[in-house]
C-alpha cells in the first residue's frame, strides 16, 4: 500500500450511510489522515440530523477529539431537497443508534471553521466534501483568501450520468450554484462521480465477508450496508449499495487503487432538464483546459481489501 | 429475418458517409422499404452539397424514380455548424464521385414535399431523419395537420452521451430547437443514438469482409468506409467508423436486431454547456411518461450479416 | 404632408381592430402605398379568423385586387396565445361584419407569397408586420436570399415596457424566437413600440370627431374604435384604445409625424420573467451598435389630422 | 412632518456619494432613526474602500458610537463589477477626505453582525440596503431564522427601467441572485428604484441652495453633490445627480413624501439581456400576488425641504 503521511483533512459531509462509512475509514488505524474537523451540511437529510449523525459516528469511530461544526441548512439558491428514500428517516437508518452522542457540536458555524482552519494552516489542508458543496462555496464567497491556501479538494459528486435526474447526481444537483463556484475556483479538484462510485458496490457478498469481523465498528458498518443495499435496490434498481463517499477517503489512503484522468468539467446551472450536470469532457472535444482529476475506474480487489483491512484495524 | 412488407419511407438526410450507406441499404433488394422521397437538410455539410451527394447516391443505388428535394439551408435559430472534419470537403470524401449526377433535384422545397406526401398518404409514411431535424420541425410548424398522419419517425440522433460536446450528439446539437419540436410533437419516435450507433462500428475487418463482394455498389461503400474509419479515428480517437445512420434502415428491415426500450426523452435547449442534449430517462427517475423508443443494443453478428446480404443483393 | 411615392408594401397582420384600421389607412386615397399583398398570422386570434377578417376588411376598404394569403397558425417554438379579451371572439368585434367576404384567400402560403414577391422585386418591397413575426422569420429561414432584397421592415411591436407581461409587448411575446431572427437579420427595421403607440390613443373625443364623417368606412372604423376603447379600458385600465398598428402606416405616409432614434434593440428569449422583451438601449449604455430605428414620440395633432383626412378621402 | 419614533435601522451600504448622503440624513437631528450598525458591501467600489468611506462619513456625521462592520467582497455568483466612473477612484471623490478615520471597523463580519443584531432584537430592526444585496442574502442563507425577525427592508435598487443595462439598475445587476433571495424571502420590502430616485435629482440649483448653509457637514455634502452631478451628466447624460440612496432614509423620516404602491416584483436572473431586472407588475397583468411596496413618485418640494432641514439641524 502506497500511503501518504499525515494528510490533514476536513470532512465536509451529510451522514448518510456512505458518509458514515467514509468517516470510519478515515478514522481507522490504517489511515494516514489527520481529521482536523468534521463539518456538516444539509443534503441526505436536514443539517440537524446530519450533525447528530456525525456526532454518533464520532462516538463509534472513537473520534473524541475531532470538532464537529454544523453548517448550511439549505442550498445557496435552490429549494432544499433531501434523499430520505435512500437514507431513511434518521439519515442513518439500519444500525441501532445511540440516543444521545457523548459530545456536542462546537459553537462555530461550519463555514467559519473551514475558513479558520484553512487560514491558520500552512496550505496543507485537503477538503473532502461528500455532500452538497454549499459550505465550501460559502467559505470561498466569505473569505476568498482561503482559495489559494486549500491544498486540494477530493470530493464525491457528479459523473458522466445522473442518478437524481437523467443528467445529474444528487450532491451536485442539490446545489449546482455552489458546485459551480467550487469547480471554477481554481483549487485542484479530484472528483469521484457515479462512474467510479457505482463500481464501489457493496453486495450481499460484501456483507458476508465483512460480517466475519467481530467488532462493534464492523457490526455498525455491516448494519449500515444491509439497509443501504436494500434502498438502492428498491429505488434505483441497482444490484447493491454503492458506497460513493468512501471512495474519497480510500483514494487519500491509497490513490493507486483508482484510475484518474485530468479533463475539463463544467457545471450546468441553466438547463431546463440538466441542472446540476457535471459536463465531463472525457474525449477533449471542447478544447477547454482540463481543470479536474476525474476518477473513472477502481480496482475492486484492492478497494475491498483496503476496506476490510480498515475495519479489522479497529480490533487492535 | 423478420421483414415488414412495404413500409413507405421518406429519407430526410445530409449525406454524409453513413447517410449514403443508409440509402444504399434502403434501396437494396432485401429491403421492404418503398422510398417515397429523399429530402436533404444542412448538416454534415451545406445543403447544396448534401443534395448533390443524395443525387449521386441515387445514381449508384439505382434509385432513378425517387424524387430528391432540397430543404433547409440552416437551423431554425442557431448559426450553422458543419462536420467537414468527419465527412471531408465534398461531404462524401473517399470514393471517386461522378461529376454530375444523371438527374436533378425536383423544384419543390423538402418541407413542402414532406407535407404533400404525408397529407396525400393513408397515414402510412415513416419519416427517417438521419440529419438535423430542421425540415421535419418546419413541416410540423407550417402544417400541423401532418402530425397525426405521420406513421412514425425513426431517427438517428442523441444518446446518453455526446460526441459534438460532452453532452450532445451532432444531429441534435445542430438544431436543438427543431429536435424539441419533433420530440414533443406526439408522433411515435424510435431513436438511434450514440449508445447503439457506436456499436455499429465499421473496422478494418469490416472493410476486408465487404471487399470480397465485387460490385460497384459495394466498392463504393468500401471506399466510403475507409475514409470514414480514418476520420473517426483521427477526430474522435475511435477504433473505427460508426455507421450511425444505417441503424435506422437496418431497424426498419429487421427490428429484432435491436434492443429498444420505451422511456422519456427531453431535449435541452437552455443549458450553458448542455445545449442539444437528449436527456434519456433510462431508469425512470423523472416520473415523466415515456415518449420515445430508444435503441440501446444491437446484435453485431446479425447486423453485419444483414449489411453484407444487402450489398450482395445488388449483384443480382 | 410629406408623402413618399409608390412605396410597395406587404401588410403582414392579424386583424385585429388596429390591424384593420391600419389596412384602411393604407388603402385610403391619401396613401402612397401600393399594397402588394396582405398576409395573415396567428396572433390576436387564430389565423383562420384573422384571414377571414382580412378578407372582410378588403371588402370594406375596396381592396378587390390585393391577394390575401394565410400564414402560420402557431409560433415557431412557443405554445399559441391569443388576445380575445381585447379583440373579442371574432377578433374584430364591434361593427356588424359581413357573413361572407366577397373573395377568398389565395391558395398560397403567406411565407411563400412573401418569398416570391420579394424575390421577384427590385428590392423595393417594405414589409409591414403588425402581428407576431412568425411569417417573416419563417420566410427568412426558408429562403435566406430574401434578406438582402427586403427594402425595410416597419413593424408594430415591443417598447421599453410591456403590456402582456411587465416586460413584454404582445406581438413580440407571442413569438420571441421569430422576433430574434428578424431583429438580428440585418434588414433595416423601424419599430413602433408601446412608447409611441400608447400615444396614438383613441378616446371618446376621437369617436365624436370621426363620427362626423358619414361614410361606411368611417362608420366601420368608429364601431371598431368604440369596442376597442372599452376593452382597453377594462383589461389594461387605459384611458382609451391605442391604435398601435396604425402607427406603421401613418409613418409610411408621413414619417415626419414621428420622432425616431437609431439605437440598439435586443430580443430576450431566455429570461424567466422577461421572455419577449425588446431591450431598447435608449441611452447607449451597452456599447452595441444601433440596429433599429425606434419611434418614441408622435405629433398628436398631425397624427389625428392625417387619420381624419384618410377616412374622409374614402368619401370622394 | 409625520415622523416615526425610534426606528432601529442597520444601514447596509457601499459609500458611494448617495450612500454617504443617506447616512448623513439618517444621523441628522431631525431623524428618528437609531442606527444600530453600518455594514458595508462591495458595490460602487471594492468593499475595503467602501468601509473606509463609511468610517470617514461616521466621523463627519458624528456617529462615534455606531459600529461599522465590513461585509462581502464579491457577489454570490457573478464576477465583481464596480462603478468608478460615477463615484471616482476613492468611491467618494469630490470633497477633501480625512486620510485616516478616527475609528476602525469592528472585528466582525457584516453578515454576522446583521444576524446577531436581528436575532437579539424584538423584531423591530429595519434593514436599509443601499448597495448590492449580497450581505442580506448571505445572512438569510446562513441563518434563516432572521427572516421572520426582520421588521422590514427599505432598499434602493431596481426600477421599471435600467441604468447599468437597458433593463437593469446597478445595485440589483451587481448581484441579481442575492436580490432574488431577498425579494423572495417574504420580508416586507419597500423598494426605491430609478423611477423615483431619478426624481431626487440634485442640480446646480440644489447646490446653490445648500451652499447657503455654513457648516462642515453641509460643505461636505455640497462637495459630494458637485462631483456626483458632473459624473452623472457625463456618463448618463442626465441633468443632475440623482441621490438615489437618500430616498430610503427620507422615506423612513417622512413616508408621506412618497407615493408608494404594493405590486408584484420578480427578479430576473436567467435572461441573456435582462439579468438583474426588477420586473415590476405595475398594472397587475401577471396575476401574481403583490410582494413589494414600490415607490413611484416623490414630492419635490417636501423632499428638498426635508433635506435642507436635515443639513441645517447639524448646526444646532
Amino acid at each position: 500500500m502506497q500511503s501518504q503521511n499525515h494528510t490533514s483533512v476536513i470532512l465536509d459531509c451529510d451522514p448518510g450511510h456512505d458518509d458514515a462509512i467514509s468517516i470510519i475509514l478515515a478514522a481507522s488505524k490504517i489511515s494516514p489522515l489527520e481529521i482536523e474537523a468534521i463539518t456538516t451540511v444539509a443534503g441526505n437529510v436536514d443539517v440537524e440530523r446530519n450533525t447528530l449523525n456525525a456526532l454518533r459516528v464520532c462516538d463509534i469511530a472513537g473520534l473524541t477529539d475531532v470538532p464537529v461544526a454544523q453548517g448550511s441548512s439549505k442550498p445557496l439558491l435552490k429549494k432544499m431537497e433531501v434523499a430520505e428514500e435512500i437514507h431513511g428517516e434518521t439519515g442513518l437508518e439500519g444500525p441501532a443508534l445511540p440516543d444521545e452522542p457523548s459530545k456536542q457540536a462546537v459553537d462555530q458555524h461550519a463555514v467559519d471553521m473551514i475558513i479558520d482552519k484553512v487560514m491558520a494552516s500552512d496550505g496543507d489542508i485537503t477538503l473532502v466534501p461528500t455532500g452538497p458543496l454549499t459550505n465550501i462555496a460559502l467559505a470561498m464567497i466569505r473569505e476568498p483568501a482561503i482559495i489559494p491556501k486549500i491544498n486540494k479538494i477530493v470530493l464525491m459528486g457528479g459523473g458522466t450520468f445522473g442518478n437524481w435526474t437523467p443528467a445529474a447526481e444528487f450532491n451536485i444537483y442539490v446545489d449546482a450554484e455552489a458546485a459551480k463556484i467550487v469547480f471554477e475556483s481554481g483549487v485542484p479538484i479530484t472528483m469521484f462521480g457515479l462512474d467510479v462510485t457505482h463500481q464501489a458496490l457493496a453486495t450481499q457478498e460484501t456483507v458476508n465477508r465483512l460480517s466475519a469481523i467481530d467488532h462493534p465498528v464492523s457490526h455498525f458498518v455491516v448494519d449500515l450496508l444491509k439497509f443501504f443495499i436494500r434502498t438502492n435496490q428498491d429505488v434505483f434498481g441497482m444490484d447493491g449499495g454503492p458506497i460513493h463517499d468512501a471512495c474519497t477517503v480510500a483514494y487519500l489512503i491509497d490513490p493507486s487503487i483508482f484510475d484518474v484522468h485530468y479533463v475539463h468539467v463544467a457545471i450546468e446551472t441553466r438547463g431546463e432538464f440538466t441542472y446540476g450536470m457535471t459536463c465531463v469532457d472525457t474525449r477533449g472535444v471542447t478544447n477547454r483546459e482540463p481543470n479536474v482529476n476525474v476518477a473513472y475506474q477502481l480496482d475492486h480487489h484492492r478497494f475491498w481489501n483496503l476496506f476490510e483491512k480498515a475495519l479489522k484495524s479497529y480490533s487492535g
